[in-house]
């Protein structure tokens, strides 16, 4: 258990925004931007961190003009949101899929700089047909799956063989891998990653490119081999990743400030933060975010505009009224639930950050 | 487990819209709509439905023209935004706390007739004090815990002393109880309420509206001895609805499509709808949605972006690009993660559904 002392001061507890709302310490964000370049930066590894947790353009660009190389983008309607704003080197770490996204694919790939992963060989029949019309070529990574058992192919035969198809195809430039290793060790991706090099250099394809992510993960940089990495969490920060050890409290960027709307039963308080705020990711934790500053609470159960908070080991209880603030569990669809969030700088109000690529998943 | 055969034919299936999406069948809808405000009407209760699954005005004024008598919205900001479409008697059933929040509750009250929920004297007082320069007085009801554990006060004695309270204050008007009963049997409730209304006639205060509210105990509307009634759920349904006995395949309007991304590995197909979403919402179920026309398939995980779906004890597994569509297991935070939803009507593309009081929280 994390304990109270351990907390930063809440620096920002006369800020005036209507709850619930997320609000961001800028100086944290920043920090932990820079903390990521530095590590990417000290292992030779390309930095391109994953826009799912910010979906902002303003972040983005803090990010590239701290070094980062290019931004990943999971789904195509976030790309498309960053690209209008400038930002002209994207990987899309998501296989597409039909016409109608293979049509914006296609005209998104004219104007950016653009990568994309793909786990099969209908995948990449479709990427191919996409860009026949194209001038360039579109830049393709083969996903593996290295472990986490979501996208990728399994084994380093079919990697090679689908590497080999993308290289044949017309419009497409084959660039290497796309990995996503299971927290912790990765030498068993290390040698999957070597595999497959080297079935590749057995048919004349280079591995430009190996793309590995993960914020627990940040520490390990470059040890899987890969030449460049997707962290998403890391600029904020939340409940799971000090559960995995990759933040301590001074690292976590973004809480949801929220307000105890009822006191009406001894022992417990009602917040006006719920699921549409908190969201229901458990990540494996117990209750639904961490009430930094009364760590004897426990917010164990949601309804949709309701957090229930058991307060029965609370020296001091939040009273009625009371603003208190809600590390979530997990961030990334926290912010995905708001149009613009609050900042602040050294607790003081810094106005607002549009979520822009907000509810893109298309 | 529900059959395939129970499923309605998926007329849709050829509705080209981009996944994941939320797809509501109208025929569907309006049926549900047309049902709640029967049953309403059988028990002479008045129909208040609740906006918070839809968030929708048009779905709003749809209740209101088949005869609800207002709306319930759970958010001050949700009242707003129906209040600005001409939506004129709304019940908000939430304590409105802080003084920002107040002032906007004092300029809603000018514009509609305006009910408020309330469970404490604190909560009371702030009314009163938002409403001291307004010229008409706003109507509270006393919500009292009859079992959920959320809101609301806990006992007789407490609700008769904060309704007489409610009636001594200048700017409120007391107008009876809110009341939110455990799913099944409501005669313990129905005691309650009786109670309440026995202290308050004592003191001379009558209970004008006894105001009751959930989809599972549609079934029992006017068994607690409530005079109007909140269901929000029951417009759409979902799988939590199927589960509880409140509706059939044949009564669920909304489908989350989605397509097949991934199918790399075998007994594994990754869809693109993932906890951004589909939410993390369980609801006590197993697994994240159901495949309608697959009822051997598991959603057994999610990633923000990624469903995770074994299909393992399918005959004949979902392919590579197909659209298949999901029911989710809890229909409401799904609304809310999307700026507009698609519409069919008897299968046939109908156009946007927009979601005019999507992320309003606050």
């Amino acid at each position: 258990m994390t304990q109270v002392a351990e907390w930063p001061e809440w620096k920002s507890r006369g800020l005036a925004v209507e709850t619930p709302m997320p609000v961001v310490e800028l100086s944290v964000a920043e920090r932990n931007v820079r903390k990521l370049q530095d590590a990417c930066d000290k292992a030779g590894v390309a930095n391109w961190p994953h826009i799912k947790t910010h979906k902002s353009v303003a972040m983005a660009r803090l990010q590239v003009d701290a070094g980062a190389a290019g931004i990943t983008c999971q789904k195509l309607g976030e790309a498309e949101i960053m690209a209008d704003a400038g930002l002209a080197d994207i990987l899309i770490s998501y296989n597409i899929i039909g016409e109608a996204k293979l049509a914006r694919l296609s005209a998104l790939a004219r104007r950016v700089r653009l990568t994309v992963s793909c786990d099969g060989r209908l995948v990449a029949d479709g990427l191919s047909r996409a860009m026949r019309s194209a001038a360039a070529s579109l830049s393709v990574l083969v996903e593996c799956d290295t472990g986490r058992h979501r996208c990728g192919v399994p084994d380093v035969e079919t990697a090679v063989a689908l590497a080999r198809h993308i290289a044949s195809l017309p419009g497409l430039a084959f660039a290497g891998l796309l990995i996503y290793p299971p927290n912790g060790d990765v030498s068993a991706t290390r040698a999957f990653v070597e595999a497959v090099r080297q079935g590749c250099a057995a048919h004349g394809l280079a591995l430009t490119t190996v793309s590995s992510g993960g914020t627990p993960n940040v520490r390990r940089v470059g040890e899987a081999g890969e030449t460049q990495y997707r962290s998403g969490t890391s600029i904020y920060n939340d409940r799971q990743m000090m559960a995995a050890g990759a933040a301590g409290p001074e690292d976590c960027a973004l809480f949801v400030h929220a307000t105890v709307v009822s006191a009406a039963s001894p022992g417990r308080v009602i917040v006006d933060a719920g699921s549409k705020t908190l969201t229901s990711d458990l990540g494996g934790l117990t209750g639904y975010g961490l009430l930094a500053d009364y760590p004897g609470a426990s917010i164990y159960q949601l309804a949709e505009e309701h957090g229930f908070v058991d307060v029965s080991q609370c020296a001091k209880p939040p009273a009625l009224g009371e603003v208190v603030r809600i590390l979530p569990n997990h961030v990334c669809p926290v912010s995905n639930l708001f149009d613009r969030i609050a900042l602040t700088r050294d607790g003081k109000d810094a106005g607002w950050l549009t979520i822009d690529a907000r509810g893109r998943v298309a």
